[in-house]
């Protein structure tokens, strides 16, 4: 099935460490850089003006079960499989794969939460987020 | 319940984010540096040259809750509350504590795994290294 | 005048800080991106080879002025403008730019020494990689 | 001499690289490290509300040469060497060193400027802190 998204990039250097291979709470960035670079493809400049001035959306959960290795200067291919909206969480699925070697790397899962940063306490998902997140295939739980 | 072991660090500037929080892949790197000092301590020379020489032990798992932020310059710190042993598995448990406001800020889990770091593939938890962490406190599932 | 390379990214929220914006040290690493980028798409798989095997670029010297903040969420571009080839060492300058508000935001230099990985010494750039830096603008010292 | 400051971590998995050593960009967080715990210890909660709630000091310059290698699980110390007051800016020289085989690592020098972070312009270093920095051993340029 086709991912939501999908978003590549070299495995860098200092993302990995001493076993040679991308440290493990890098895949954990990998995937939030796959979530930016949806949203920011996804919303233009109304994101960014949602996001960066009164609404974040802060990690309450994340998981990854880590397959195979992702080795320093490989490619990596992060795909958004699912995102399923609550009333304030989101709750996505992560595919990482290894493209130099053709494998399944690892298989996440993150939920956020949109959250007032000035108030510090959850909200609900923004109607125009949410809007655009459902036509690019999102479901509601 | 006193905890096996108990790690504190400050919240460094460079693993907060825009949120002014640290950001949750640091929260998997805290809860990784409190094992390592835990190690360290447990075992002076033998780990290091146990593992930093043929054996290493990647994550196979790793999950956290965050429950609430760690902000900037504050103190944190993680304790590890449970070791479980299999063959050639460790499963470690962690609380992740903001000294600073005296709550809990996240729960995390993360399973690593004994691997031979020229083969890259499992072996067995070494003998000497299993009777060090049972006799701190670490159980046989 | 036209840089050697060019290498765009988001300001990924993973690195940034508490004051929203990227982190010093993550614009060092943006800098080696630039160079990992640089050096895959000009070497394809024989630099790959030649450095995860046998010969590593560490870095002996790096400096940066951070002149105007790149924010979260922002695109940011690293432009190589000139590669100087020594013996065994490799310097070269980065221009940083925030694309979002279009203004340079720091101003870098890196020095690297090939080093062959085994024994931790100091060895010439291998004349392939010499050979194809210069076709693709380096000078000599 | 005797150094200003003086700060112990182990070299992280996390901030190694595949080079099996720190990573370059980990050792400018080192440096910025020791500061932290400097600061943190001088000024207690002053600090923390002066700099939390208003002012920021993000770097303006940083530079490092790298001398020998720190490597994973192997003991790193820094010294704060020197501290210089400006106006509004702060100089610092950080000597690190691998406790473990004792030797020089790195030699840095960061300087960071007292910013008013919501305005984002510099200000002067606020007097109660420039005291404080005076009576640990700060210089005026």
């Amino acid at each position: 099935m086709k991912p939501i998204h999908s978003f590549k990039t070299l495995v860098w250097w200092s993302e990995t460490d001493a076993a040679g291979i991308m440290h493990f709470s890098s895949i954990f960035k990998l995937c939030e850089w796959a979530e930016e670079d949806f949203i920011k493809k996804l919303t233009g400049k109304t994101f960014k003006e949602a996001t960066a001035h009164r609404i974040i959306f802060p990690r309450v959960h994340a998981s990854c079960d880590f397959i195979k290795p992702l080795y320093a200067h490989e490619e990596a291919k992060v795909n958004i499989t699912s995102i399923s909206l609550g009333k304030s969480s989101i709750t996505w699925i992560f595919d990482v794969y290894n493209e130099s070697r053709g494998y399944l790397a690892a298989k996440c899962k993150i939920v956020t939460v949109a959250v007032d940063r000035f108030q510090m306490k959850s909200v609900e998902i923004p109607k125009d987020i949410r809007d655009l997140l459902e036509k690019a295939g999102a479901s509601n739980r």
